[in-house]
């Protein structure tokens, strides 16, 4: 064994859903991987990630093992997932595999493998992780409205609603541009909030961006009227003197 | 003259500077184009777009057309340059031609192409534009460094440096991440507010994201002691429990 270096482990951006917003970089991580982890939600529902690498390049599909990163809030159940996912990488890496770990979006806005890249790092000390960037959510849902977020001296703040009402409101109060991630939890306070300080015209909901389901709404009426799904990205323009 | 509809036209994001960067989409509507506008700061100085497309493909370099959008803060002079760009590309369209813009980095965060869009899709009204979003900065500098943006219910501010050394401090106050855009203008300023906060140790400065020329500089002292070129990332963990 001691002839068998470690593989190498790519960290890859696959972007928000169309595969062709991969990039020729990640593409091709993907294609010299031999073997390619996809996070899930569970061990029987899909990965997201898996869909858009097999729609990319079918031929794929034989490389990827699915691991399991619950959508949880009990911590020993997340830690005893993200257990589970470092020991099979940290497995495959020193048996001398190289290999890709795929994530929705950007690997390092939200990525499911910062949760566990600091303990795997310290199992596997030969080669530092690569990361390739991928199209994240808040950009592929700005170039379904085709309205940009920030010019010149703008600001803009990414942030989940899951962080509280209190900071949206700050937010919107000092940034030009603010995407909000996860507006399905509380949808209305939002749209109360917006509506109180007359934003409600300046927003665009966009809704599994860059998916054949996208869907765009704008205006108070239909914002109102929308239960909007998990996938959905709110976009405010809140500048001031426009 | 009727029977010969608009051209289409495209803005497409190239990523931050390496070819392997540009995604799936951008690159066969760069493609598949008649022509392609790239923006350059004067006649006679290299379009970084263009040297993107050229790199992903040598083929397509016959199909650049330049445009110039002057790096000034001359109002009449910019107002001359981005309607001399707009008579350009409406006068493709209106012949016929499907053309792609090209934008470094993402085409709505900062992108040359959003001070023309709203008077060009008044003259072009036949057919909306279609945006592809592109890895933009932040996110290449993100990956260099593989350290995580964002996890769980972070904030992060994405802010030029030139909006002001108080709007600065005030995203550190209330976001775990900022990335810091154009920061040579006042670097030192940044450092010694950094440093005041002891952030210092939390920042990481990446020149030339994605470039042959990528670097990486952390540390309180090689913080100090740099003299960053214009194209480089702030990237700070503010996050106060870590």
């Amino acid at each position: 064994m001691t002839n068998c270096p470690n593989g190498q482990l790519c960290i890859a951006g696959l972007g928000p859903g169309d595969p062709e917003l991969l990039t020729l970089k990640a593409l091709r991580a993907l294609e010299r991987a031999d073997y390619i982890f996809a996070p899930c939600p569970s061990a029987t529902r899909p990965s997201l990630a898996a869909s858009i690498i097999t729609a990319a390049n079918p031929a794929l599909e034989g490389k990827i093992i699915k691991l399991v990163f619950p959508m949880s809030a009990n911590s020993s159940e997340l830690a005893l997932a993200w257990q589970e996912a470092e020991e099979t990488i940290a497995g495959y890496l020193l048996q001398g595999h190289n290999c890709v770990f795929a994530t929705e979006g950007d690997p390092l806005l939200y990525g499911t493998f910062s949760y566990i890249s600091p303990r795997l790092a310290g199992r596997i000390n030969e080669l530092p992780f690569k990361y390739i960037p991928g199209i994240s959510s808040p950009f592929a849902a700005a170039s379904a409205t085709g309205l940009p977020l920030t010019l010149g001296e703008d600001k803009l703040a990414i942030l989940p609603a899951t962080c509280g009402i209190e900071q949206i409101e700050q937010a919107l109060g000092s940034f030009e541009a603010v995407a909000l991630l996860k507006v399905s939890a509380i949808y209305p306070r939002i749209i109360s909030l917006l509506k109180g300080k007359g934003l409600l015209e300046k927003c665009s909901l966009v809704c599994h961006a860059s998916s054949p389901q996208q869907q765009i709404i704008s205006g108070e009426e239909a914002l109102k009227n929308i239960c909007p799904p998990y996938f959905s990205i709110l976009l405010i323009r809140s500048k001031k003197d426009e």
